[in-house]
């Protein structure tokens, strides 16, 4: 038998600012209620995952005749020809010749949540500050107040967008309470983000690479990409930061990952990075923290790459997250949430709907809202989460990954009950 | 194009603590180096590796009626089945019923060097110290190093093993230097131990939980198990510190790994930890490095221990390791070292040989001994790196598990060769 421990065990400063994530409370809540459709989780579409192609990639890779060296060790930074062939993707995705971006400064990590991880690790002491967008990437703040962190909201104009006019002025408000000295990094979304499916201009890139520019400030620039892949019609015409002049003379690390838009349980991510010091680090840190990524699963998706198996897949995989987007869109449409005063815009690509709420609204956990929702059935990732410092509660993000058409209708159709009974509720 | 950064990156603490590990640079070495037989990289037989099972089982796997749920995201702590199916296996080893342990105490992680980090990196501050043998595994001293921690060798007496007897005074030494505060850990690893291939007695690991508890000191304790599972002929009768009474008082972690037993490149790793706040804490942290391990790695391993796969495996497995050994042993016997003042045990698990040297043969890299083995068309990995605080330079870690016989014995020529051309260069 084990015995469970009677001494209480001294953490370490990282480990005494550890938290529950509320996100693991909803996860446990959603468990626990029979019936229950989840707009919360942010899964991909299990009956759309690739199992054909993968059978046969791995069935070719392990009959191939000499060593089955996909069963080895690999290398720290990952395999050469996989870490090539996704270098020359990103290029030729920011209209590049293939060769233009450099093996080198690609990395292979267990999904780009690893690589986002690990490029912060290495940046950032308790007390330093990170730019984030608001809303942002939710699991990203964990991490940040996981170091201590503290996240400054760039500034956000009436439509929600990044307010360029305003940057200025609010650099100068960063310099007058002294903080410029402890910024580190910028964190942005380029690609339909996570949790508003909206594209970043190139515009509003720029804008934020000359406003650091004219004070001086080269700070590391992280953009995700993680769902640049997962557009509807077209390619993205925006460029990565990889590609706009105004970063040149910034160290950047661009995030892109194989799980989103392909074999999400493989869990491939990757990270380029600009700067030889930086890109350094992050390996040698990830050669303390697991020192190399799945080599079986690297070799999987070199073949998959190799193959055209990804191009191929990819049509199919994107027309179908539209038609799960406009399900769960045209039922909160047609159930008039929009007459009711909420607002969303409709997305082009990626995962999620991002819902502003009528003012009065408070959609936090274990709010009336929060509780009349799972009371019809449906869950949602409340909007305050995604927020940073400066919080909101009239946000709600609703993810379409998971569920089927028909699924999603029944929820779209259970949020709307459920908004309309606080309503009948207040009147 | 991608343009260099002009600007130099502010890192972290953590970031500036990071270093090239000296292994780097003998694996550049390795690959720099035409026709080098290398006995330093730790890694499996490639040709032994089980290409058939895992083709099999990634075809049942994906051949399933239902949805391809393997290919969807696991869960941060890993699969339930499999994570049951482990937590019976080491019960089982430690001579328990197949249900004394508990799934809920067991994590799934990248390699069990992720677990191990994790571990660390939620208890360890820098100046706090840490308990390791001499010598012990050489990547967690770059993990402790990049932590900011301290080593702190235990004792070792005339046999190169624990000094149990000095063990008391030893922690009395610590007292007066007023360290005792600061320790925050003991590593131990309990079977076919990397560099040494050797195994705690039940007597050893219970002799330092005695002279802890003496002292009130209920230090976490973390067991190393890595290759408990490459013993050669019988399972070693050593329970391990989740079933000693003596330890029951203390917080433990006990790392395993299917990685060196049956499968090197799908790296699916585990810990198993009897203190609830200390497994919170690790989750918590892995939940933000990587919110869980690739769930198809974990799916296929699941199919491996449910298939029987494994125990159909591994005994031809030890027995190949095995015959590795006697090659590489019995060549450097054959070539009359032992003669020349070196000695070695013949281990009876694990995948190295670990050589004391004589008086004045330095081995550390870039000495001339490394230069004459590099000329002599042989590496090993030094055996200072090994050591942590309290360096000696006389030994030398060879790893069979790479090569084949004939090329261990070949290698082992060349060392003996190498190590001759010493001697006559020195008479």
């Amino acid at each position: 038998m084990v015995s469970i421990t009677k001494v209480g065990v001294r953490f370490s400063s990282c480990g005494q600012r550890l938290k529950q994530p509320v996100i693991t409370r909803l996860m446990a809540t959603a468990l626990a209620t029979p019936d229950l459709l989840s707009l919360a989780a942010g899964f991909t579409d299990t009956a759309g995952l690739p199992a054909d192609p993968i059978r046969e990639v791995v069935d070719r890779i392990l009959r191939q005749p000499g060593l089955p060296e996909s069963l080895q060790y690999g290398t720290n930074a990952g395999r050469p020809v996989l870490r090539e062939l996704l270098a020359g993707r990103i290029s030729q995705q920011d209209r590049n010749p293939s060769d233009a971006y450099k093996t080198d400064n690609l990395f292979i990590t267990n999904g780009s949540q690893q690589a986002l991880a690990l490029a912060t690790q290495v940046l950032c002491d308790p007390g330093d500050i990170v730019l984030v967008e608001k809303p942002t990437y939710f699991v990203y703040l964990d991490v940040l107040r996981g170091l201590g962190v503290q996240v400054q909201n760039l500034p956000v104009n009436d439509h929600q967008r990044l307010d360029l006019e305003r940057l200025d002025e609010w650099l100068d408000q960063l310099e007058r309470k002294g903080a410029l000295g402890r910024l580190k990094a910028v964190y942005l979304q380029g690609y339909y983000a996570n949790p508003t499916s909206r594209t970043l201009s190139e515009a509003e890139k720029n804008g934020i690479a000359e406003a650091l520019r004219r004070r001086g400030l080269f700070l590391p620039v992280i953009e995700d990409a993680a769902y640049r892949e997962l557009y509807y019609k077209t390619l993205p015409v925006e460029r990565s930061i990889l590609a706009l002049d105004a970063f040149a003379d910034f160290p950047r690390v661009y995030l892109g990952t194989l799980t989103k838009s392909f074999a999400t349980g493989l869990k491939v991510g990757f990270g380029y990075c600009t700067d030889q010091e930086w890109l350094n680090r992050i390996l040698f840190l990830k050669g303390q923290q697991d020192f190399g990524t799945a080599n079986f699963n690297q070799a999987i998706l070199e073949e998959v790459l190799r193959g055209d198996y990804l191009d191929r897949y990819l049509p199919t995989v994107r027309r179908h997250y539209e038609r799960k987007m406009q399900a769960l869109h045209q039922t909160l449409e047609a159930e008039g949430l929009r007459d009711g005063g909420w607002k969303w815009e409709v997305p082009s690509g990626g995962l999620y709907l991002w819902l502003t709420g009528p003012a009065g609204i408070d959609t936090a956990i274990d709010t009336p809202f929060s509780q009349r929702c799972l009371a019809h059935g449906v869950m949602y990732v409340p909007g305050d989460l995604c927020c940073g410092e400066d919080v909101e509660t009239h946000f709600v993000r609703l993810s379409f990954g998971v569920l089927s058409p028909s699924d999603l209708r029944l929820a779209g159709q259970r949020l709307a009950e459920a908004i309309r009974s606080g309503a009948d509720a207040a009147s």
